[in-house]
Formats: structure tokens, sequence, C-alpha cells
């Protein structure tokens, strides 16, 4: 699939995470955001659940790349115990090339992939210091509402916030 | 550690659980409450990994005895990637052994443990169509808020509420 993203003319392209990208992706989640060692061995067991199993496998992994290579990259998994819930559990897009509308993009191939499998719900979760007004818009511009806040979850101060959106 | 109940002059003890309680717990679950096999599955998964690996494991499993043997048990465990929140994942009581007192005691014993190894915060999170107005009245009794609800999170009509405590 090649298509031109919404933001801009540059053509990219998504496809499911092969064994040759993962030391980009290890590159890009312990270069993008201010993720802890633990946070980011927790990414890359997911990533690596998927290199093995496939799609047998509790999660699903695609990146997206455009000429210069790859440049983000998505993971989503069923939620444990639920008809049809989906987890959006990671998403990345380098530094270097954001504001292409790589992240819309990742975000609407999740949908796409968990409404494949019978989603109908798919759910993101994240740490409120993680969540700075622009991570919160970019949830609202691709249709996601705020449902839950769990106070002091991650530690005190830092909130465990739930994002969802229905995509049957 | 041998104490009355505070419902009733009847008395009964707590301890870890051990290999020889498996049979009474798997037929526990699998008669108390409306689990569907998934679920119950999932609870002996529990059971097994703290048998298996005791302290390192990520769950921590005890149970309530009296003179008629074993009534109940609770599993906990560290939640990921937090700072001393813990999760409450499992709780049963043996029906016959109703209002003595044994589920509050079960819940107490949780929170003494959760603290033991650091937690500040614990969790309860169950599903609204298991969650009937005496659940909800036994949480409230034992100081849990309900501080979050994701409508159609298990199913369609099936929200997930979450409970908290402070422990520290």
């Amino acid at each position: 699939m090649a298509v031109d993203s919404s933001a801009a003319t540059r053509s990219y392209r998504t496809r499911p995470l092969e064994q040759r990208d993962r030391p980009v992706i290890a590159e890009l989640v312990r270069h993008v955001g201010n993720f802890s060692n633990e946070e980011i061995d927790t990414a890359l067991e997911l990533v690596d659940e998927w290199l093995a199993d496939g799609e047998p496998s509790d999660y699903i992994c695609w990146i997206i790349e455009d000429e210069e290579g790859v440049r983000g990259y998505v993971c989503i998994g069923p939620t444990p115990l639920t008809e049809g819930t989906f987890d959006l559990y990671w998403i990345a897009v380098d530094p270097s090339a954001q504001g292409r509308g790589y992240g819309q993009a990742l975000t609407r191939l999740a949908e796409e992939e968990a409404r494949t499998r019978g989603g109908r719900l798919l759910l993101i979760e994240t740490a409120s210091h993680e969540t700075y007004a622009a991570t919160i818009r970019f949830y609202e511009r691709a249709g996601y509402e705020l449902v839950s806040r769990i106070p002091d979850f991650y530690k005190e101060g830092d909130d465990k916030l739930t994002f969802a959106k229905r995509i049957s």
C-alpha cells in the first residue's frame, strides 16, 4: 500500500514489522519520548514476541516507512478477557519525521488492523506526565475520547489516562 | 496468626497458598460467582505461577481457613510499570462461608501484604455485569472508591470498573 500522507505530498508505505527493522525500532524507542528503561524493555518485548510468533502472538506490530527508511511503528493487541477490545500498546514516530501525518496514519492503520480481527473498541493508555496538550490534541483529532483517569497510578502525581474510540 | 473474625466469634487463620490447597481453590473458582472458562483459567494461572515461583513471581496468593478447611483466597501483585501500585487480581470466599467477614479479612490481608512490599495504592478491577450492589457496598465498606468506568470494555454493555484505596 503506497499512499500520500494527508499532511504533505510525501509518500509513505506501511507493512508488518520484520526482523530487519528491529535495530531501527530499538533506536527509535530509546530516543523518542522520555521512556524509562523498564518501558523500553517492555516495548521491545512486544516487538520480539511479534517477530517470534507472528499472527498467533498477542501483539501485532507494523511500521511506516518513506524514502528515508523506517520512520515509526505501532503495536496493538487484543485486550485479555474482552470481546472485541484492543489496546494500542505503542506508537512512535521518529522526531525528524514528525509533522507529516505519520502518527495519524499509524493510528488509522491500528484501527483497521484491529477491526479486521473483530475489534470494536480501541484503547490507548498513557501516563499523565507524558501526556502534554499536544498529545491530547493528537488523540482528539484522531477521534479518541478521554474515558478514564486513575489518580497516582504510575506514581504519586502521575495518573493513568485512557483514551477510547469505537472502531466498528 | 489465629484471630477472631469481626463478624462472628468463629476463628480463622490466613497463610500463603500451598500446593495442597490447589484442588480446593480450583473447585472454589469454578463454583463461586459466574466466571467464564477463560476467567477461571486466568485465575488458576496466577495460582500456578505463585506455586511454581513463590515470592519472586508477579503474584502473591494467600488463603483463609477455619475448622472446616480452606474457605477463600486472595491474589495480588505489583502492577507492571508502576511504583507502589498493586492489583487485587482475585478474591473469592466459598458461598457456604459468606457472611462471616472472611471477604473483609482477605481484603485487609491483601492491603497488608501489598504495604509490606512497598505498596501505596491497591486497585480492584471488576466487570459491571458482575458488580451487583452488594459487591459495591462490600468495596465501599472496605474503604475503596470507584475511580474509573470504561464503557463496554469487556463487551457491549459490560463496563470495566476500577476501585482504588490508598494503603500507605
